[in-house]
C-alpha cells in the first residue's frame, strides 16, 4: 500500500500538501475511497481513505492506527561533511535514512571543498526515502555546521569520531558502543579530518572509531556507520 | 600513495595497460622515478617506481611487496537481480566492492525488468573502487544468469537468501551467520522475490534471512548484505 506524509494530523481528516497529493493523484493516480497510509514522520502511521482527490489538496479521512514495527530503541545523530559531488551525499542521506537515522548535520570540517547542502533537495531526498521504506518517523536535517560549533553546542550519551589514522588509537564500533541512548557520529570529509580536529573531539569527549580495514569513501563511510548500529541493536 | 592495476606482475618490470597507463601518466601526473602501488587483483600489493613514464604503456619497477592489510578470512559471493535504474546497481557495485565482496553475479529473477548489465562499465566501476580503497583482490563478476540456473550451478559453504516475505520463517543474518567458509547471498528485485523462487532456493539448500526491520531498496539492501558479513567478521 503506498504511504503519504502529512505532518500534521489531528483529528479524522486531513489534506495532503501539494507535493504529497500530486504524488497520490497525478503520479500514482489514486482515486476516491482508494486506500493508503499515512505517515505523520513522527512516530504516527495511520490508515486512512482519499475523500477528495484533489491533485493539489488531497483529502483523507484517517481510519485507524498502525503499529510502528520499525521503531528503534536508539537515537541516531549522523554528522557528516558535505563532499564535493553532491550526488554522493544525497545517495548517503538516502541510503542512511532507508537503513534508519534520526538527524543528520552537515559539518564542515578543514578539508571540506564543497560547503554548502541544497537543503531543499534533501528535505525532498529524506521525504521520499520515508515513503519508500515505510517510516512513521521522518530524518532530521539540520543547516550545516562548522567542526568547532558542532561539536562544542551538540550533545548525545556516546559521540564517536570515525578516522583514518592508523597509527592513533582506535576502537571497533563493536567495542566503542554500548547499545544505550543517544549517538553522534561524526565522518569526515574526502582526505579526512585533521589532526587537530581530532584533538578538538576527544576533549569534547568523543570516542575515536575506525570502520574495519576497509578504505571508505565518506559516503560509504556513513552509511556503513549507520548500518553497524542497526545491526548492533539487532540481537 | 596512488595505487594501479596490473593483473600480470612477474619479474622486476610491469607496463601498466592503456586505462591505467593513461589514469597514472595523464590524469594523476606522475613522472618519472615517481613511487605507486601496484595491485594484480589477486591479493599481491607492490611498491613501484615509474621508469618510463609513458601515457600510453607506462614502465614500471617493482621495488618490493606491501602486506595485504585487508585480507578477509571470508569469500562472498552478492548474487543480486540488475535494477531498473542501471545507476544503482552501479553504485551497489561500488560500494560494495569498497567493504569488501569477492564475486558478483547478476540474477534474472521473475519481476527483473531490466534484464541486462552492462559488462565493460561494471568492470571499471569495480577497477576504480579497488583503486581508491586499496585493495589486493578484485571483485569477479560474472555474467546474468537466469535464478534456476545461478541456485543449480553456483555452491558455497552456506547459502542465504533475503526476502521480505514477513509471514515465512526468516533468521536473521547474525543468526543464520556461522563465520566460516564461502557465503553465497542472494537479494532479489525490486518487488521481491516470487514465493517460488524462494522454495527452489530452500530446495537447494538455502536459508532465509532478512536485514532488519527496515523495507530496504534492492541496491540498499545489497550494501547492507556485505556490511552484515564484514561486520560479523570484524570481533
Amino acid at each position: 500500500m503506498n504511504i503519504f506524509y502529512a505532518p500534521y494530523v489531528s483529528g479524522e481528516k486531513c489534506i495532503l500538501d501539494e507535493r504529497e497529493s500530486r504524488h497520490c493523484i497525478k503520479v500514482l493516480r489514486h482515486r476516491k475511497s482508494d486506500s493508503i497510509i499515512i505517515s505523520d514522520g513522527k512516530g504516527g502511521l495511520f490508515e486512512a481513505v482519499i475523500e477528495n482527490p484533489d491533485p493539489a489538496a488531497c483529502v483523507v479521512k484517517i481510519t485507524g492506527t498502525m503499529e510502528d514495527k520499525q521503531a528503534r530503541t536508539y537515537y541516531l545523530h549522523l554528522a557528516v561533511s558535505p563532499l564535493k559531488n553532491p550526488e554522493r551525499l544525497e545517495w548517503l542521506i538516502e541510503k542512511c535514512v532507508e537503513i534508519g537515522v534520526d538527524e543528520i548535520t552537515p559539518v564542515i570540517c578543514d578539508k571540506t571543498e564543497k560547503k554548502t547542502v541544497r537543503m531543499d533537495r534533501a528535505e525532498g531526498i529524506i521525504i521520499s526515502a520515508m515513503k519508500q521504506s515505510l517510516k512513521a518517523r521522518k530524518t532530521i536535517i539540520n543547516k550545516p555546521e562548522y567542526f568547532a560549533d558542532f561539536i562544542s553546542s551538540f550533545n548525545a550519551d556516546l559521540k564517536l569520531i570515525a578516522h583514518c589514522y592508523g597509527s592513533n588509537p582506535r576502537k571497533s564500533v563493536r567495542e566503542a558502543y554500548n547499545n544505550e541512548g543517544s549517538i553522534i557520529f561524526l565522518i569526515g570529509p574526502e582526505g579526512d579530518f585533521t589532526l587537530n580536529e581530532i584533538a578538538s573531539a576527544l576533549q569534547e569527549g568523543y570516542i575515536p572509531v575506525h570502520l574495519g580495514s576497509s578504505r571508505l569513501r565518506t559516503e560509504t563511510a556513513g552509511i556503513a556507520a549507520c548500518h553497524s548500529i542497526y545491526l548492533l541493536n539487532q540481537c
